[in-house]
């Protein structure tokens, strides 16, 4: 826990202090900040944090995109159960006991907390000198105004929000397929489509959801049951150029999709009647694919070869 | 977040829902556990992990004391606020996808939860296979029946609670000190105290209490306001001999009091009508010091020699 007895500590403690302005939660500061929950009904906590590809973020010191993934891998999964992020505990394991490096990392979080009123109310740093990487990983709660389930129906239409790249997911991968060579690629941030995504669920019919991570594609057996997923070649999301590359260095097409977000990395799946409201009310989103009566399989139209991809 | 579709995180979902029969906590299984809470009031959320005696657990694979440290460095300051732990969240970063480490670890947890009666909500593990090094940290939720403040008062008697030996601190120095070599020392657990100072918090008065890790005795000082707190030579807490051989290695007085517990490893201020009581319902636990009037000073005699430390 952050204590505001050190000299830089107090400094952590007013960035983490200003994300208290929040409806949600009445924060009164002791030995430890205690609060007070103003959201009552169904929660749910969620746990994640930046993985290997904190190698990288803690070569280039690219810390503000090291939030930003560590955020997004969080708040995009929240996303999948309609959860309103209200609260955060933050985790940031680190090489090197630098204040300049742990103040840019709280004050990226403290901003982005403060954007969408979620109240940071702790978290800790753990020094390991041995250690190549970085690693941010938080605790983020959210309340659910309704619960709902999470699963695609038959004649839903899949949509598809396009990625910012590789997110962070596969970087074991690309650590054995480029080894010590750098592209900007490995430090670009991911999307967070949460924002949009609640938005969305409150004007229209979704009635599933599933964020493109680790696992890829072989996540949406989860929301499929009874049903089939098919996902089309024809879409208008192309995989980036970096997928191609990495497709290139002899990674197959199953594998692409069981690893890598190839260009999507949230997909919704709606009734037809809905499809042309949500399209308009979102950015870089489109209709990547349907679903049909089936038992199970998810059936992908390689963007990378004419091959086709079930699992 | 878990994902019981794999096979053996299926083991690893059973192994959490276990913990989901408590009653502060209704939890229901969905894509994620969704889960209402039944206790009301103030609350703290806290998040600790293990550090860098993770290099030593893995080494030794000595997973099930890294279980312990790890909620032994949450509930240990938990206890600080006087709160209930009712949920907790995971975080384990692990240098090898291993199935029966990673249920050998939540295995533990599961056990150490239920008897606590906290529900694990989910957790994360995360594989980072160029570390040399376990972290397992997570974040512990408590609630509070009463806030009290946590001040030392003129006139206290320091009372303090053996330690198990090096606890979850100051191994960045151990590893300075020891190079390679390994010690049994260094894989020892941290004695977990919440459970024995909830109970006596409800029975007694205690005005002010310390979970002597990182930072040691110098966290002392938090709760030494308008007081000064003198730890005598005569208590009856001898240090460990791993104290006295990091002492013979040319570490100095301060800095021994600076980062170690050298043998207690939580400290209670206690009114000295109190005094017996307390002492008969605790086991390893001696007078050890004073609080008189003063100005915020630790003073303590070190039991490695003549000198006076002072904070």
């Amino acid at each position: 826990m952050y204590n505001p007895s050190k000299p830089y500590k107090k400094q952590i403690f007013d960035l983490i202090s200003k994300t208290w302005s929040t409806p949600f939660i009445e924060v009164k500061r002791g030995i430890y900040p205690v609060f007070k929950e103003k959201v009552l009904g169904w929660k749910v906590d969620h746990t994640d944090g930046v993985g290997t590809k904190g190698d990288y973020h803690w070569k280039k010191k690219t810390f503000k995109n090291a939030v930003l993934d560590a955020l997004a891998m969080n708040l995009n999964d929240l996303a999948l159960v309609r959860a309103t992020p209200y609260k955060l505990q933050n985790h940031i394991f680190l090489p090197e006991d630098n204040d300049k490096y742990i103040l840019n990392i709280i004050g990226t979080l403290s901003k982005e907390c403060q954007k969408r009123k979620i109240a940071m109310t702790g978290g800790e740093t753990s020094i390991h000198n041995n250690s190549p990487s970085i690693d941010i990983s938080m605790t983020v709660s959210g309340f659910i105004k309704k619960l709902k389930p999470n699963k695609c129906k038959p004649g839903d239409i899949l949509i598809g929000l396009k990625s910012n790249g590789l997110h962070s997911n596969g970087f074991t991968k690309i650590r054995e397929l480029f080894g010590n060579k750098y592209k900007k690629d490995f430090t670009k941030p991911t999307r967070i489509y949460i924002d949009e995504i609640l938005g969305i669920c409150e004007k229209f019919t979704v009635n599933g959801m599933m964020h493109i991570t680790g696992g890829a594609f072989t996540k949406l057996k989860d929301i499929a049951e009874n049903v089939d997923l098919k996902i089309y070649k024809k879409g208008k999301i192309l995989p980036h150029n970096i997928f191609y590359e990495i497709y290139k260095r002899g990674v197959s097409d199953k594998e692409m999709y069981t690893i890598f977000n190839c260009g999507v990395g949230f997909i919704l799946s709606v009734p037809v009647n809905e499809k042309e409201g949500i399209l308009k009310n979102l950015i870089g989103a489109f209709e990547i694919g349907e679903v049909i009566r089936g038992s199970g399989d998810i059936v992908i139209e390689s963007a990378f070869s004419n091959k086709i991809v079930r699992f």
